[in-house]
């Protein structure tokens, strides 16, 4: 079996990762790469670690182009998927690296994006309970934010073995990639590096609702969540730190019997080893989440730490999973648990 | 008024840091610079940044190498100071930038440090309500740890004005001149550079007791904290998102004014316009905090956040800020609220 | 004697490095802050770190606004200076940290900037032989680029000793700071860390002409200079590696012996003690220029290597500098010598 | 064919970085993993970035350990691997990552590594003219070094077509990673972040016979090498900046078509299209090595630059493309020319 892929957005970060991953695929013939600001250049000149198609050029993003393939990768701003894939056909599966279909509450989507609901997709988090069966065959997916497969990871055990109670606190930090590629003085090498910075504090950005609505789906109840994310000076990886309260009775022996049970058997999600916490260069360029749990007695929370590379297993890396589990294919095919490191 | 200072560990970030602001000090004198492994060398082999006093020999850390001078200021690994200070006499302004002097509470201290304690200080927070008073003539003084600097000044005005509930939640990112200078695999620069790790999980950290000896002392009840430390890849600076339940009835108004009302006179804790959160970069070598803090009213939480230079306002400018109340200088002497950025 | 300072430029890097050391100089009051797309805002707002001038407004870049000042610094794109100093009366002290007028040879400065040549100021590099006498008085000044200044406190020990070959060859390393604060994807921090890159390369760059110049000047015969720079995964600092053949019969001794002449009395030019080689980071954020030398006798060349702080040394200190030589202020007034280290 | 390779010093960098290539190699099983400080221990603790070894458990480097497979790795530091390599059989591939065997001349090899000479293997860099005759069919293979192979590779071209003159001089930055896992104080992160500095100045660094032993093989005659080593703010990479007096009469067109002939075929050594200069950042993780060159008319020099791996290029990745060329597989069998960027 040879899948044929078209990336949409081969020039930024995601599309760009979405392409090395690609090239490692042994079922994967990389077809149509479309850009926008790009367009009509190799794609050696704006993704030049990707040797194996430095003298492909990038075309204009249109239907046209990405017609034809067995599948077809989204890495577009946030808004702009649903008007392509409209265009795509039934039998071609679209995945959208963007947010456009990840919510199921139109009222969340129109709050936080301010724009039309376009719709919802099946959830492309594999590890979530019940995921893997609506991704089988499907021809529509969303890939998940980088920010909620990180949290999502690290606390859905808790919630799934009714252990933690119903407000999660969560700050994390991220490498700047996840701001993307487009030019912003903020985010200029002499600002970032040697700098920690928080963004979007108070409940404002965007990715809060979309571990929410994880996150009570496995509760079976409604889960707050506090979040706030930090920019840290790496290019990528994130480090998600998440905790809530125990809820009474709970014990450090029921807490990592809950992550053992709900993790054991994941090839992407792993508990570490008791005692070893994660660290984001350890999953640098792998589709792999380190995770690891403890309780605090002290204070009676349960403290859960994962850490994942946001265009990886955040991005590029849960999107060919989740082709790999749409197309029947193993779902570790063409991704690596081992990180570049150091 | 020429005050002479001596700094015993001047070997270290710490003391390196102080011997920088020294040098500043208009009132200040250098007088014994000593250490362990570097004794004999001149300064300017361990220090090379410190090109005025390159030439300066450091001497093995005696009470006889020390004595004599108005102000002697500790950098010494944790346990070492009480031996030292006992024999410098009282007449001597001793800064003990260790953590020996600053618990209250010798069961805490032998939990968390595993040997006797020595006793109590004076603590070296000038901005903690009543601290000044207990400055002011002084003749021993415990500086404070980095993260509960951060985090005391990040939380203090909402227990203050009695607006959080009991329990908070504090993730803080140190730069890793926060972890010291003795060599150690997992500090190698290899490791740390794209790396976000936590460390101490789980109430582990020796800097908890502290913080939550500062915020219960201002609540007037018992504060427990939630304390994840991470490491981040940058030389300094400790970024401290810090949260705690807001108590029934407060709204954003209430939190804001308390934080002008605690903050608006301070020199160096300054409470940034609102929208503009703090960044490492901004504090770099300053002894400036930057704080700012919002209500999510969607959690029911405040959230602030500080930014602190660990080696300046966490350790040796807040020594120095101390020492100038101590003596009766004006307090921002020979210090900068301005920051070497970017 | 209160000087009262203008920047032009004042959002930009160079002049926020400008602001940071004319707030810590004793002798200068601060006046009008200009700028262009930040005009109207206050100053915290783009440049956080100076919370001494956070509230003080960014006005347009006009005449009018620098006028009435005792020096203006002008930290302008290239091209820019010649017509705001043309408005300024001969009365005041302009310091132009730009290129405009740094280049005696009309062609070259044609040639490399492609624009009409502007005119030739006395050039602010006062370590450089016979350089204070022109300085002393002046009421015009060309700051040195950042690489010039470098390369040339490298270098000119060699060749006013008459030592050294009439090739230079110069590979440098940059800190981002260095390419500005325009908004650039190639600049964009997950882009430079982690990265190493040349730009420029093959006698592109427009400071290499004034490297000609200086040593040119200084050896009293045309040296041609070989300038690689690039870009190194750090906020600030220069380090210039330079080499040229040693002329027959040159020995080590000569070597050392002429760089302890040309700078012994050099308060922020400082040849290392034999052995000790500069880094970037221990003249971080300081006026000092750190500088080793050896003979590598096997190839017969001189090395030397230089460290300097781009933004302070390599332009807004180097300007301090040149403003109290040409004021009569004791040169080194409120600048140090001293780096934030680690 | 499955082939069964084992490695020693499996705990450090250069260890690590075999063990991920190899876990891709799609004929290779990994045996034994030995290590020093690290033997019984498993792997995880060590390389918490290989999730699929993470249960293996290091054992002691002897030959028992390292008998019985068909290929030996060695990453031992200098002078430990002649004595390890006796005791393995002629029918094992053993391939050195280490110095021993690099040099052909002993009085070099005692001059920079003081002690006896222990011979000379065949040199595992297939992109050198003659190299792959020598290398097929082996069953003891010399591992260039880091720097060596980014230099030999920036200007063997110029030399096999006699295009420059007998003198080099090479300006290299490398990732600390090179520097190996044995913690230093100097090469803690809070010192080398936001650092450059060079090393080994003057003709000291051990890479040097080795870049003109490589030269002056191509060249047919000596070539003399002026090498400073640097080391840049990051893991990983090697940028070597080199140049050399163009011979009278070279011009433009001579250059790149030397360069265009002797590297268009090669797989790993890529000549990227005009006017796009490496970057590190491009080859991260890759057995890429990227190059450009250009003629610097005004001072008649060849300019060349490449940009590699230190890790992967430069040692195990070298390491490998070396083993499918003795071992008659694919030469890039396992390895990728496609980096992990941003």
């Amino acid at each position: 079996m040879t899948v044929r892929a078209a990336v949409a957005g081969a020039s930024g970060y995601a599309g760009g990762e979405l392409l090395r991953l690609l090239l490692a695929h042994p079922e994967v013939e990389i077809g149509a790469l479309t850009g926008h600001s790009s367009a009509g250049q190799p794609l050696g000149t704006v993704q030049p670690h990707l040797a194996a198609l430095a003298e492909r050029e990038v075309r204009p993003t249109t239907a046209d182009a990405l017609r034809g393939h067995d599948v077809v990768f989204l890495a577009l701003p946030h808004g702009r998927s649903a008007a392509v894939a409209r265009q795509l056909g039934e039998e071609t599966l679209v995945i959208d690296c963007g947010a456009d279909f990840r919510l199921a509450d139109a009222g969340d989507w129109e709050t936080f994006y301010g724009s039309p609901h376009a719709g919802t997709w099946p959830y492309g988090l594999p590890e979530l309970p019940g995921a893997r069966a609506l991704l089988a065959g499907a021809r529509r997916i969303a890939v998940p934010g980088c920010y909620p497969t990180a949290v999502t990871l690290a606390l859905f055990p808790a919630y799934a073995a009714g252990l933690a109670g119903p407000e999660a606190v969560v700050v994390a930090a991220s490498g700047t990639s996840g701001a993307g590629r487009t030019p912003r003085a903020d985010l200029l090498g002499a600002e970032v590096m040697g700098s920690m910075r928080p963004y979007g504090v108070g409940g404002g950005h965007r990715h809060t609702p979309e571990m929410v609505q994880n996150l009570s789906a496995v509760a079976g109840r409604r889960v707050a969540v506090s979040f706030t994310p930090t920019l840290a000076p790496m290019p990528r990886g994130i480090l998600a730190t998440c905790s809530a309260a125990a809820l009474p009775g709970v014990g450090a022996h029921d807490v990592r019997a809950a992550y053992e049970k709900a993790l054991s058997d994941e090839p992407f999600a792993r508990l570490l080893p008791e005692g070893q916490w994660p660290s984001t260069s350890a999953v640098y360029g792998s589709n792999a989440a380190h995770i690891q749990v403890t309780l605090d007695a002290s204070v009676g929370r349960i403290i859960a730490v994962s850490a994942i590379d946001n265009l990886t297993k955040g991005t590029a890396g849960g999107a060919v999973q989740s082709m790999n589990t749409a197309l029947g294919l193993p779902e570790g095919l063409g991704l690596s648990t081992n990180g570049v490191a150091p």
